[in-house]
């Protein structure tokens, strides 16, 4: 191995000044008073956001452009025309959310490759961040948006039948936001346009931090299943039904949220985990007594075998419950999203460079959603977590240190050169190929 | 006692087939394909009800009125000109509600007061019926907006101000109902308007039923509590927020709503009940465990001091629940309404007209508001109950069998003759003085 080889796998300095200055600045848009980032997809803020990046990206000498479903892109070529190490994330918020939820990995995206690129390092692939378009939950009802239509498992029907509350199509907002309906025939990525894919994350649990370990190496993404439960009684007067004659929609419910609660305890597993988020009562007024319960239930984990096997031990209280009150409950599936593992080699790339760095990490699965989800179904992809204070996110509490930040963002430079140089390399490109 | 007089307290005869026409052909105003009833205040089946009343009063010899906010009055002058005899009810429903509630008292008013002319009762005072504007629940947020108005009990400010969720005044909606703000300095009834009031109603609740009794004689209204508890814990993310760092104030509020539920089973107070009929869930995102919980707590009972004593022991739980789960909950005061005991001369004038008809009756506390409870405000007032079937009221199942209405029709006609006479005596008023 050469000296240039050499000098090329020394990790570049994080220059946490500038990052800290540009993370502070990005965060001011969309920032409410109270403090919490309102930045939807679609939003002033959203538009103001894109406008900052490729004005950040350009300066830092990237290749800046949208495709259809406006995700921005910033390319770096390499010495080879070969599918592209990509970094990135998403930079729109959930409604009163966090500054770090997306952000931090589209920014730091920026910092890895401008970095690698002024230590001199000469990437064989080329290299690219990228800013997924509506990320979180949007009127358009169509989260993950933008990294489900590049792994091609959004379709064009549903695109162009998508609108908002208010009845505006989907492809007006993509097209205010940088997208275009006539560049929808490129906008699919495979293994040839991206080799490997890296996505920086907040954990937003607290796994990370009890544990007091800077960094997290996904080993894949949980499986969500959601069901909706309509649980019915019988709407009646608040005054004059007496307790033996009452089916009360909301009791009946309440002893199955809480059933639901128990059993998650029971089963004490921290990769299993259900929810109630959503739930509305009928008629829901003060003097009529429930007739109608609907709410969904979400339960996520690693291992489907273990969500359906929940699913069904609740199942069987829930019918007990509603013999016992003369309640029925009807479900109606709404998502059955399968677990999805993370690449090998990403894995190994991280948990290399966290090794050679001396920097003690842990292997843990999200039980979040994220757009590396979609792009592993076509590609190498992988993420890296560092810890959220006190677990908390999608609230303007959200935060991480920027110390463990620091070391992200080593552990990230070093797989990128690693990669970079692993697949070049397997896949048969050499240096000056290009 | 003359022939005369004794002939003029023998009761009518009840005309079942008169009447069940008149009620299956009321009933088809506002009623939906369903079955159910939809005759809120202002629509246009309330207007339509109002022109049917008006013909169907005036055919049967009624001096028929509106007055300010379209109460429609209908008078049958009496010897002396003193206070009247008002029998009446209210004849718009709630949303999909049912036949019976308001409407059969208005009929049987009518019933009543046309019989006792053509059996050839010669009533000392006026005798009227009136059918209230706006009892239930309406767009205009103020129910039994007619009789509070007669009462005294809403302010002119009150009435001026008001206007439905569209922004249409109050004012316009009543004008096209009949009533009129000229009018206004009249509408405030007195004692010296009206000597009693006798309000019949579906029982909507089983107690009669489940006695199998068909009169009830109303002792009291209820009165009724509310209060808003909001209970704040908080939102997170649904999958990496693990179970001991979560603070969802929904659990927290199925705790409590089943805490209600077993202190209600615990009191067995057929003259105690606590209903949460209305909840909303903040933010209501299916993967965001809930960060706010707003609910309103309503108590009703027959004596105050044990709502208040109810409702302290349910904070005590309460708190024990909140501090356990790391929530906390705020609470505001809606409603403090005092119960309103009916007359005494009006209930003995019923228990003897039911005693001297060989008829059961269960003397009960209406765990409903009623215009009653206003009119009992400033004058003599009561109410007579028929059982509800299966004690289902405000849905289209509603209903009572008419062998219970024809009881109710002697009952109240017999203490119409009554008080007629007693008031009329002890008031002074003499046959012949008009």
């Amino acid at each position: 191995m050469g000296q240039q080889l050499e000098s090329q796998r020394r990790v570049p300095p994080f220059r946490v000044e500038r990052f800290k200055q540009r993370f502070d600045a990005f965060s001011e848009i969309g920032r409410s008073a109270s403090g919490a980032m309102n930045r939807p997809f679609g939003s002033p803020a959203d538009l103001e956001a894109r406008a900052w990046l490729v004005r950040l990206a350009e300066e830092a000498g990237f290749e800046v452009y949208f495709d259809a479903v406006a995700n921005l892109w910033g390319v770096r070529p390499g010495q080879v025309d070969g599918p592209a190490i990509v970094l990135g994330s998403h930079h729109d918020s959930v409604p009163d959310g966090g500054r770090f939820d997306g952000p931090l990995g589209v920014l730091m995206a920026i910092e890895v490759i401008q970095s690698l690129q002024e230590a001199g390092y000469q990437n064989a692939l080329p290299l690219s961040f990228v800013s997924f378009t509506a990320e979180e939950p949007n009127p358009f009802d169509l989260s993950t948006l933008g990294s489900r239509t590049v792994a091609g498992r959004l379709t064009e029907d549903q695109l162009n039948a998508a609108a908002d509350w208010n009845g505006r199509p989907l492809w007006e907002a993509l097209t205010a936001a940088g997208g275009g309906r006539d560049r929808l025939a490129e906008v699919r990525k495979s293994r040839d346009d991206i080799a490997a894919f890296l996505e920086l994350h907040i954990e937003q649990g607290r796994r990370l931090e009890s544990a007091q370990i800077p960094i997290g190496v996904v080993s894949g993404i949980c499986g969500i299943y959601r069901e909706t439960v309509t649980v019915a009684g019988e709407a009646n007067h608040a005054g004059t039904t007496q307790l033996p004659d009452r089916r009360d929609a909301l009791l009946a419910t309440s002893e199955m949220l809480l059933a639901i609660e128990q059993k998650l305890q029971a089963a004490d597993n921290p990769e299993l985990i259900a929810t109630v988020g959503r739930l509305t009562v009928t008629p829901n007024a003060a003097n009529i007594i429930p007739g109608e319960c609907q709410w969904i239930l979400e339960i996520r984990g690693g291992d489907m075998a273990e969500v359906y096997g929940f699913r069904d031990a609740c199942m069987q209280v829930f019918a007990d419950i509603a013999a016992r009150r003369g309640v029925t409950f009807r479900r109606d599936l709404m998502l059955d999203q399968q677990p999805q593992p993370m690449s090998d080699e990403v894995i190994q790339a991280l948990q290399q460079a966290a090794s050679a760095l001396h920097l003690p990490y842990m292997n843990l699965a999200s039980m979040a959603g994220h757009d590396a989800t979609h792009i592993a179904s076509f590609t190498r992809a992988g993420m890296v977590f560092v810890p959220s204070l006190g677990g908390k996110s999608h609230c303007k509490e959200e935060a991480s240190r920027m110390e463990d930040i620091e070391q992200a963002f080593y552990v990230l430079a070093a797989a990128t050169m690693a990669l970079d140089t692993a697949i070049a390399t397997e896949e048969g490109y050499r240096h000056g190929d290009r």
